[in-house]
């Protein structure tokens, strides 16, 4: 029971920060609009680091389909842990999204831009190409992944180590790929969200875009993240 | 004697630290005027971090009401110790916002907007709404209190990784909600200075808006703290 | 067979990272367009120490033929393991390059600059000038080499301390020094993008500038090294 | 020997980033100008750092009259090696100054601003008022000799951590209070500098200062540390 709760509270603590510092930096009346990619993306690198020194000893701290699918597919998790975990993701990304809602209230009811509203819940591409944005994510993801896999070379690691690691590894992909397609990196983390945007009474919202969001976000992030542990798997290690 | 006296020294540099980035990069004649929301979110996580680690061992380095009377709620937080402590905070953030502003003084002496002024002591909202202010309040300082509690889950902590985690945490925070209310999370943190700002012979200051401040940064903080707790209390980690 | 093929990996990430950033903040059509040098900063220290916690242990994580040189002559690496580390780490700096391509398609599609596009890849100096651009990237690496050399003084390291170190010692040359020639300080990572932008078929671009990619940042770095292990090695430490 | 000599060196050290920082982002003509007061912290914060971890073993890293000083007040630094280190550490400055000017000469050359180039040397008010001025960088210095004091009290830490929490006082104390007097909170970081300042044929320079520099830069860091020495001291940590 224990980890598909963490998952769930995990992924949900995970894009509370995440969409937070989106409602945070973009939305027109926040006191912080303007922060900026920095910003944007050292945010990211502790909503994803934040959950994960809290849940990592519960439930591997996964909170993302593509990583948990990868994970199984590389013999290190229980195939039939695996769709237990990915709802309890999703759902925690919808949850999450819902609690930014709240925080933002004020500020989404003040919203009047359609693509600043999606944007804070879900990831969109800066040059629409449902090949080129997967390739984007793919290559993003493989690089997630593959530092993921690749901790496991840093002998004595201890305590919070595992977690610098991560913040480190989530702020170089934000801020080498993320202005390609928004990094998405993991299915949850754009699919929980933007079922709560659809779900939403948010005035001036516009479409939910599941046209580009049930295939890039979801795609992309798998097959990359499947390259990087086939990857890791081939190199002659020791 | 020394947990009492370590809560106001500490409390006292985390207003010099946080209420020194806001005159550092608000008041007209600094010259850092314009820092921003990376320079103000990043120096916070720093003014808490600091004396997180120098009185750590001396009384838990709460610097926090919020943070103290749900810990006591908790169990791990000696009820007596309650009213002193938060004595203890709140003149700590008094006095820190003193020397603030002596540090500032030609700064403030230079500075004509009594926003400004204000906005270096205490916390505001950017839209004016006492319920969804306190939403709001409560949502940060639930992530912040919840993050404390879930550093438990960290096995093997040693040394300096604990306040690194209370750095990542505060940044977050910060980063995530701060352009909702300002992310007091601390009733300490704005009272105290907004009572120096009060007392305070600054020429151009306006109203100390008592209103806003003996309401929203004190009960949504400790709604969000109480929250966090309770979450953490019920779920079976182990 | 193991530490060429980590030299090689370890570069590309390197460069996938690093030449990421310069293309995610640099081209037009980028959603993160205009992040600044602080982003790139930090992006190109963590595109260092991610592959070097990976690949520290099986190749020492040079990814740099300055410093493979200067580690040589120094004796702390085998002069006959150097040629096959320069090949892989040119190597990889190629192929990196040749990723990032692909990772932003669309965006150097869109891009009608030439010099933006050259950024990308390689570096350049902000004031052409042969011998005061070496003397620039020959201080830089200096730097580098000298402070990476100098970890070996701090007793007890664990973990990834050693790789949070690097991550502060490349934040602070690219910080401190990356407006005079774009901090190069690593023959393979200028030249392996370089020529991997003179075979690509990009539209809008101009010439690779071979003139300068074949000297400044070659023999500035070399320079800078051999300094930096010939100070460290005069210094009587103990 | 060697205590004297680190402290040279790490000086040196010191300047050529934080000198460095400055020049990189505020000379006209280099390709970082414009990096703001996030990346100038920063990298003084890894100025710091650096040479903490490559020199501290040999000299305890002080590269600062004013804490050598307030150490030696304390009784945990020998008097009678204070001259010396005073010496080694402004000699330190003046050459890394030096190194800055050849790295960024071409850069140095095409300056036409008198006060752009002493900025990139020495520390200067933006309100001027010598006690004011004093009374900025007493407290900016305070807080910095404190809490470098005050990593007593964390128990078990290892290998770099001290050098983290070096670098995160060094940020701090340079995001909350830089705005006042640019922070030197070190006699030698301003005056070995500007000494250069004053030697250096730089075309359009202008005056030294040394009226400001001989006051408050090293009064104001004096008094700071020793206050901060005092009060340490005086709390009954056990």
């Amino acid at each position: 029971m224990l980890p598909y709760l963490a998952e769930f509270l995990g992924t949900m603590m995970l894009i509370m920060l995440g969409d937070g510092v989106c409602a945070n930096v973009n939305l027109s009346k926040s006191g912080m609009k303007g922060g900026g990619t920095v910003q944007i993306t050292m945010a990211w690198a502790a909503a994803v680091m934040i959950p994960a020194f809290i849940f990592g000893a519960a439930s591997g701290a996964s909170f993302n389909p593509a990583l948990t699918i990868a994970l199984a597919a590389d013999g290190s998790f229980a195939w039939n842990m695996v769709p237990g975990y990915i709802v309890a993701q999703i759902a925690g990304g919808f949850v999450g999204a819902w609690i930014v809602w709240l925080t933002f209230k004020k500020q989404f009811d003040a919203e009047e831009d359609a693509a600043t509203i999606l944007g804070v819940f879900s990831t969109g591409p800066s040059i629409p190409s449902t090949g080129w944005n997967i390739v984007s994510e793919a290559v993003a993801t493989f690089v997630l992944v593959f530092a993921i896999k690749g901790m496991a070379q840093v002998g004595g690691m201890n305590g919070l180590q595992g977690n610098v690691a991560v913040y480190v590894i989530i702020l170089a992909c934000g801020m080498s790929f993320g202005g390609t397609t928004g990094y998405a990196m993991n299915p949850a983390r754009d699919l929980g969200p933007r079922l709560a945007h659809a779900c939403l009474p948010i005035k001036n919202k516009g479409t939910s875009n599941f046209a580009y969001g049930l295939v890039v976000p979801i795609f992309g992030p798998i097959i990359g993240a499947l390259l990087a542990v086939g990857l890791y798997a081939i190199i002659p290690w020791a």
